[in-house]
């Protein structure tokens, strides 16, 4: 078995122009680039395992796939054989946020193609949120470098919450008209404002529209139970497919209406065992389902795996093996008007292909893409150059002074002893926060923290345009017990500079520190950096290794819980509490937001 | 129960355009046009039938599938309680000849709405044969402007045997290029020279090339039982879908390479009960099947119906009701990149609906398009304007002179008291001629006929550049015993003018006739008129209804048998005798073709 990944390069030429030599070579007129004897033929069209199968590659692409081969084998040929392994098409995922993994474009693909991974539908709507469409375009160009397939979604809803905080950019129409003509743009990101949908909201119509009629796909994101008028206003307005269901009835409802239910294993994420019963136990046609992992973080990625994952986590719910890889393969690229080319191991289309040896357990033993092999037992083999972000997007983090800890004064109303102050409670393992209002004590006119019953500071430093400003709040539920600060310039959706701490000058060193680095994440203690993530590209990437950045990100978990807190997902606790569309209680730039009645509200009661 | 059809047009705005007006409806901010209630919900996209749904229209597009609409309905809401009854997509016919029927498209319509057919995707190979691109327009605008869905592949091989026939016109990459951009070209016609894309044919390279770049659907043709390299040379190539498979082992060979296998019940063609066995017996996954007509009569049209039987027929072999209607709707939809616009009663789609008292055997009570009843009880009760053709389109038959009878005389070899002549071969029940030599003897110089053994004559006039060639030869197995003949201007492909007789005189007159009528069919017995169909479009098709020329076409095959014929498909036996791409032996403008070798033919031995 010689095997050589030199030989073929990234580039791909279209399908219409090597179709004559994918002729020649199924005619035996011309030899395969290389060619897989001997596996068993998982294929996704007809719903079969096929033993004694052949693959003959070229050009990247498969020219011939059936019981012998031995036509298209020349001098040059390599011949791999598979030895009765499965051979299954290279894993799609279906929409996910490389942003999640704290690393670029090209180091999330170098963790996730050993997995299986050979097609990532992409949002970099965290990016849009700091750089607008520069930042789009840097991660479509850096997506349409790598040697697998990375499409691009289009960022729908940027800012988050129009009117509740200034985010980096502001996306509109205009920009999704633009951005539907650049070669990688697969189709609109998560339509997230999912009541300005049932609305007519003029923005959401005007970029669905748009998408539409670009031919492109809308993606969508319908976060809430309620399947009764809101849901069916929001399928009328055009979403595709939605990965934001969590029960059973959340698929059914879905896919009757003839959307896609996405089924969804992230690092946080725990939404396939509960909504795979509309197939294993309501026997519903599975065409309609795709596997996808929305957000995984480096550690996730470095420790359990990817899409290989979700196939694996999903059989082990009853599916057959051949159903959920479906689930990631084929469906996923007819959702995307891709069959054509990805998805399936046949004629014409791209040969990503897996060989597997255990079908159940996803055991991957070789990952090809484009007909190169790219990773061997769990290792990448092929080099895959790093990708250069550009100035612009490293200086991303524009705080206009150096922050000192007055910065973080909360000066109480005139003669006050006392304040009755509205606070951000956080609920573990939940996404949305409670708001409560604590009587806190007042010293020399300034509002002090409760730290006996876990009352500190949260502070939003703005860092998009350097305005200076930084709104102050009050925050509870991490547990701080020691004096610490920890910032981040991850806080979605606006992403500006989230400090939270138990006093100020921990907080200010903590920001200005992460001012210095070009933002990320710090965690200081009495004036000490104990845990630091830099993320210097547009505030939320590091050009890093994944296994590093995870490396980081562990040190800085632990870190945390050295301080106190025994949340188990703190960090990210942290980082959505400027996220202004999921209720309670939330901190934006313009202020504390209510996102019950989506309005600011006063700092004090 | 109120049903006005006069309030809906047949213009249908760009989904991107009503979208805010679906979205206002389904939230009961806007009324619908039109609610149909009560009904059992054959959704295609889970599988499921859904009792006690209610349907919204607005725009003719579904606004709301549920479970109550009552908050879409108003005062000019027109409401109809479809009483529990079925409520299924329209029916697709994924690839059929109009050109078959006899008539025009508009006249299709108008004979299989009452049949559920609300898509249909047409190959006008017939009339491109005729006239060209001239031709393929003529029917693609005519399409567009029906009340149904009818969609155009632009026609791949014309002429069909290059080189071996001059047909009315020469199609190439170029014009498929251009058809690309027209608005209503779906995809590449049927590529019936499957040995031309297997040995990389430059036309065939370059017509597949140009459509795949359009994105769009390469319809096949691979008319061979042939399933080793030859077969795997065509996948390669390109086409995406095929309607030749005859055999099981056919269809699951197009499906496991990632094709569409289409089964096909046309009047004459009885491919779905062996291929359907793929799913009922072997279990391949159904989505990869579709059912399509290929070919219907008027006849059938007007007596058995169109995909109503293909559906009933398909149920009839084992198929559960909902998977045979899948493949004949979203199956279809999204085999040509559809599914957003049809296919499916889901919010978005086109409201082309069917009330349907019985699933098993498709008893179709109402037939809705765009949200607008076309048809009742099997009636049409909409007005479809008739559609008129150009002059140019009316004068196609050119035969440059008036013949007489000695225009069909055969020479015989200077002095030869008698020869041995190739005589074509009817066989019974198959599309393939067979090839034998006769002894005939020689009277006055010329060549005569052998009544008595069934050897009659063959003429092929040329009858699009009004060349006067008149090319005669011998044919056995009509079992003519009258004086007779039988004159057609449909003669696939080339289409030129076919004249079977026992009399020369008849055949001259035959000829004359369809001269003067410009086209059709004619039997002439002693001078007399036994039957005739005009056809005067192309030679092809008439203006006149489906009833009528089904009608005549009756009386025709009755006129035949009372001449003496009695096969089974008779008319159909003598229209394929000029198409030089089916063995052994066939007559073309050039002369005799012998389809095994692919060679002219010298017409004594």
């Amino acid at each position: 078995m010689t095997i050589k990944t030199e030989k073929n390069s990234t580039a791909l030429k279209p399908r219409h122009e090597v179709m004559p030599l994918l002729v020649d070579v199924a005619m035996g007129r011309a030899t395969a680039d290389l060619v897989i004897r001997n596996g068993r033929w998982v294929n996704v069209h007809s719903g079969e395992i096929i033993p004694n199968t052949d693959l003959a590659i070229v050009a990247g692409r498969f020219a011939y796939c059936g019981p012998d081969a031995s036509h298209t084998i020349g001098e040059n040929t390599e011949v791999v054989d598979a030895g009765g392994r499965y051979l299954v098409p290279g894993l799609c995922d279906a929409h996910m946020h490389v942003e999640s993994g704290m690393v670029t474009v090209t180091e999330f693909c170098r963790a996730v193609i050993p997995h299986g991974t050979t097609s990532m539908f992409i949002d970099p709507h965290e990016i849009a949120n700091v750089l607008g469409m520069e930042g789009v375009r840097l991660m479509h160009d850096e997506a349409m470098a790598q040697p697998v397939n990375v499409y691009v979604q289009m960022p729908s809803c940027v800012p988050s919450a129009p009117g509740l905080e200034n985010a980096g950019a502001i996306l509109g129409a205009d920009d999704v008209a633009e951005a539907m003509t650049w070669p990688n743009i697969i189709g609109l990101g998560e339509v997230m404002n999912f009541p300005g949908v049932a609305m007519n909201d003029p923005t959401m119509v005007g970029e669905i529209a748009a998408s539409m009629k670009a031919g492109k796909t809308i993606g969508g994101h319908y976060a809430s139970p309620d399947l009764g008028l809101a849901f069916h206003g929001y399928v009328a307005g055009g979403p595709e497919d939605d990965h934001e269901g969590t029960r059973m009835e959340d698929a059914i409802a879905r896919v009757r209406q003839g959307m896609k239910a996405m089924l969804r294993l992230g690092s946080a994420w725990y939404d396939v065992a509960t909504q795979v019963k509309a197939i294993t136990e309501e026997g519903l046609d599975p065409r309609n389902f795709i596997l996808c992992t929305d957000d995984s973080h480096s550690g996730t990625l470095v420790n359990d795996g990817h899409m290989d994952r979700v196939v694996r986590h999903a059989i082990a719910q009853g599916l057959k093996p051949v159903t959920a890889i479906q689930m990631a393969t084929i469906n996923t690229a007819e959702h995307f008007g891709l069959a054509r080319e990805l998805g399936s191991i046949a004629p014409g289309r791209r040969a990503d292909v897996l060989i597997v040896s255990d079908l159940a357990t996803m055991a991957i033993d070789e990952v090809y893409a484009r007909g190169r092999l790219l990773a061997r037992d769990g290792r990448l083999v092929a080099d895959i150059p790093a990708w250069d972000y550009p100035a612009s997007a490293k200086n991303t983090v524009k705080l206009g002074k150096s922050l000192s800890p007055e910065d973080f004064d909360i000066a109480a109303p005139e003669g006050a002893n006392s304040v009755r102050a509205r606070v951000i409670n956080i609920i573990e393992n939940q996404a949305p926060t409670r708001a409560s209002v604590a009587e806190l004590k007042v010293e020399n006119g300034l509002v002090t923290m409760d730290r006996g019953n876990d009352i500190c500071q949260i502070a939003l430093v703005e860092r998009h345009r350097g305005t200076g400003t930084v709104v102050n709040a009050f925050v509870s539920g991490f547990g701080y017990t020691k004096d610490c600060a920890l910032a981040s310039t991850v806080a979605h959706d606006s992403h500006h500079m989230l400090v939270v701490g138990t006093n100020k000058r921990d907080m200010a060193i903590a920001a200005n520190r992460l001012n210095e680095v070009g933002g990320g994440v710090v965690l200081i203690s009495e004036g000490r950096e104990l845990a630091l993530v830099e993320l210097p590209i547009a505030g939320l990437m590091s050009a890093e290794r994944a296994e590093i950045v995870a490396e980081k990100a562990s040190r800085l978990t632990e870190a945390m819980r050295e301080m106190g807190c025994t949340l188990n997902n703190a960090y990210m606790q942290h980082s959505l509490l400027a996220l202004v569309v999921i209720p309670e209680l939330r901190i934006s730039d313009i202020g504390l937001i209510d996102v019950t009645t989506f309005q600011k509200v006063d700092l004090f009661v």
